[in-house]
């Protein structure tokens, strides 16, 4: 296509800066996500409803097995029935009710810079990192054990884009010793970054010290703490019918202090879960209703978020596989459900992929749309995940911010004014002529199309020429000049040397173990 | 995740199968897809109202320049106002209104196979691979001028596939002289598959060839001929409101036989369109109006398809850009305005990247999405587009086609029958258990969940073992395959001679040029 004198020459000034250079446009208005869509619909309301109360059915007549006797306990003394030989609590649908009646509908997470807030709930997105992976992987390195060097980059990455809404566990840091690593993790979270940290529900004393260390940050007392949810952990049940100890402890304690439980199912469809997607579904929906339950009995109108990740397995190898059409329909089952309970809900954008090539493309942005479309309140996984979430990918971070920050156009809305509509513009170019240079463009063009940050726009001359990179190769160099020219958000220093001398005290006693 | 015994000997006996191996699946199913999502609408009623309104206008005070006389001569008869010294038309609302009340909101297309019929229309959607690159590319070879051989082999992959649905001119074969390319191409599409083929508007003396043909294939006289489409075009526009004259011939001839034109404006925001996306928008709508209209004005109910592929250009380069946030929603826009008027409309799946990496399959996937939840009829460039049209791809041909099996998976619905809701059979499992091997599983696993063709489940040593190979790579064996095993569907030898002996003759008085 031909391109005009004015857009030539605006490209040369424009190629004047470093190719490999780290653009950063103001995108102030990435930071708080409304969806202007109306939710997909994959089932009609009989379906949501038959699945709904088939799952109240499995909580009342099969019920969960429930390993922690303190959460039996408050289960049992709210009314539901327990069988301590079997550790199995039966819910009735009384007892769901009430607790989905004491839920919020929605509330905010409230980091230590309140512009970072974020509402969950109602159509606002909020899009988190990936959590969870054992292992980092970038192409100069390759596949390996995660550490805390990787761990703080991710933070870094995390803390770099907007569109990047809080902190979550990108990767596993196994070079700090168990019983440090809550203290290194969280230090990293609440000093490189000014975004919700994520905390790990993995026992009492370590969720204590997470809280503690909010706390000084946020300049609180033990009880203002409370007043408000200020950071968030993942309770994932133990698929089928099975709430663990540190998951109920997780549960309980989260409740307790007003801090928010994101109740996810592992319910991978053939596995853990029945075969047919309505089956997963209902032990997702049960399994999460017995969590809300939980949490609800702990302190009426504690903060939880229903959780679906409802995938299945591979047919031939009964490996887990993400990013299948399967798991989009259950996505949107998922949102339908979360919606007649009245709670917000989280979905994930995540791939089979073991590297960031097409299929990890494919797969993550056909997940992504399934979960943005199914009307997710919080997208988890939405930056950084491959291998089946067993990595952390530096470059697919990079590139899936690029994903998330394409959504983030689309979700802003398209202007008809009359100017916009421009029938006069239109008029004003000659039949077969163009807009290149004519003011309606001019006064527009900077600021009318996203600009990516890693996908290209070259043609093959010009790619070839600028060495024949794929999208993952180009991504290597943007992340690492990111880390490189970090500089951490401010934090005062009188509460900087709190937080360190709580950290080295709690290091000096050893730290806290998890639950064995 | 732990495999349970049962599936760990499934998944042994099937890892038995070559390595290789090109799964064929049963895939009938999906020779026709039905959308079941209501439409996704990224404009209020009144704003798709506006930008009608304001199309119209553009139509009837700006008009648009129709380079050839006889369009302008019907055009005028009808009632347009023409000034022969501009060529310009303009064409007034109430003749619009006309021409769309006469225009069939769904129509047939039936190619000599029955079976491989397609409807176009209400929640239709036929799948079509790229169209019109000038470069075939593929992973032995490289990017290269296309041949006939690659054409040929386009149309083996095209036939293969049950998921794709038409034919297309997925690569120009520039190694057949000019005159005598509409015959090979023909020849390819009407013998190597019974898929409705294409046809070029590049001249009335071309069209008039590949209608013969196809009437010779079909069995059929000229009068039968134009009984019921069996082929389609695409009308481009020039944009900004221009009508070239191949373009109008085209309109004509398939109008008089009673074929199917696609009128697509080639409006990219920022150089042949408003850099506004309403006026993008607005200006598609008049030009694809202009089209529609003139369609009618030849024949009252030829079969049309509103086109819409408005995108924008790069903001630093002006070159155009595929796969963007503002392409999906113009497509989404763009499915109102075509709900409003009443017509079928087609939309694409596009993308910028250069080659098949992760950049590709997220901007296919993101546009795919777009197009399909905002209701297209038609989604053309489905398999084997890339580097913004420039090439067809043999690896992202076969990398597309999953993604478009995987739609149509997604468009498969939800059972929710007692045994798939299968609160027994949640029941049955104890708390912390697996569903592998209980019979609900067994039951219905072979076929509960997709199975790829070319996207790996494999785990990071299992894919280490197998080569390490990026999707693409692995994409690159299975079209190869299908293209050596490729037998052409039964086509009677009487038909066969009639149709060779036809191009034979047409060969021998020099074929056909398109106008210059």
């Amino acid at each position: 296509m031909a391109v005009s004198r004015g857009a030539e020459h605006a490209a040369g000034r424009r190629r004047g800066r470093k190719d490999r250079e780290v653009r950063v446009p103001s995108t102030a208005h990435y930071r708080r996500l409304v969806n202007p869509f109306d939710p997909l619909r994959v089932l009609d309301d009989d379906q949501v409803e038959d699945i709904h109360q088939a799952a109240l059915k499995v909580l009342a007549d099969h019920g969960i097995r429930v390993l922690l006797p303190e959460a039996r306990s408050r289960l049992g003394a709210a009314g539901a029935a327990v069988d301590e030989d079997e550790q199995l609590v039966r819910i009735g649908p009384d007892l769901v009710s009430a607790s989905l009646a004491a839920a919020p509908p929605e509330f905010d997470i409230t980091p230590r810079e309140p512009t970072r807030r974020i509402s969950v709930g109602g159509r606002n997105v909020v899009m988190m990192p990936a959590g969870g992976p054992p292992h980092a992987t970038d192409l100069d390195r390759g596949k390996r054990t995660g550490t805390r060097e990787d761990f703080e980059n991710f933070v870094r990455l995390t803390q770099h884009f907007d569109v990047i809404h809080t902190n979550n566990p990108i990767v596993e840091p196994q070079d700090v010793p168990l019983e440090l690593r809550h203290l290194a993790s969280t230090t990293a979270m609440l000093t490189l970054s000014d975004k919700a940290p994520f905390i790990y529900a993995r026992g009492r004393e370590k969720v204590a010290d997470c809280f503690e260390m909010i706390r000084i940050v946020h300049g609180l007392t033990e009880d203002e703490f409370a007043t408000q949810a200020r950071c968030f952990t993942i309770i994932n049940t133990n698929s089928p019918r099975q709430l663990d100890e540190p998951m109920c402890l997780g549960l309980i304690q989260f409740a307790e202090s007003n801090q928010v439980s994101v109740i996810t199912p592992f319910t991978l469809a053939g596995a853990m879960a029945p075969v047919t997607l309505a089956g997963a579904l209902t032990l997702q929906h049960a399994e999460s209703l017995a969590g809300i339950t939980l949490a609800q009995v702990v302190r009426p109108g504690a903060p939880v978020v229903y959780g679906a990740f409802t995938s299945n397995v591979d047919m031939r190898s009964g490996a887990p596989a993400f990013g299948t059409p399967e798991a989009v329909k259950a996505a949107l089952a998922s949102g339908q459900l979360a919606r007649l309970i009245g709670l917000p809900w989280r979905s994930s954008a995540v791939s089979t992929s073991v590297v960031a090539d097409a299929q990890a493309g494919y797969e993550t942005m056909m997940n992504m749309m399934g979960a943005a479309l199914a009307g997710a309140n919080i997208i988890i996984h939405a930056a950084g995940w491959i291998e089946s979430g067993l990595s952390a990918s530096f470059e697919k971070f990079i590139l899936d911010v690029e994903m998330v920050q394409m959504f983030a156009e689309v979700f802003q809305q398209v202007g008809t004014s009359e100017a916009e509509i421009a029938v006069d513009a239109i008029g004003a170019v000659a039949p077969g002529g163009h807009f290149f240079g004519t003011d309606h463009t001019l006064e527009r063009y900077d600021s009318a199309f996203y600009e990516p940050i890693v996908f290209t726009r070259q043609n093959f001359g010009q790619w070839t020429e600028a060495g024949s990179q794929t999208a993952a190769q180009r991504a290597n160099p943007i992340w690492k000049r990111i880390v490189a020219d970090f500089e951490p958000p401010h934090l005062e220093g009188s509460i900087r040397g709190e937080l360190d001398d709580y950290v080295a005290r709690r290091t000096a006693e050893g730290g806290a173990m998890p639950p064995s």
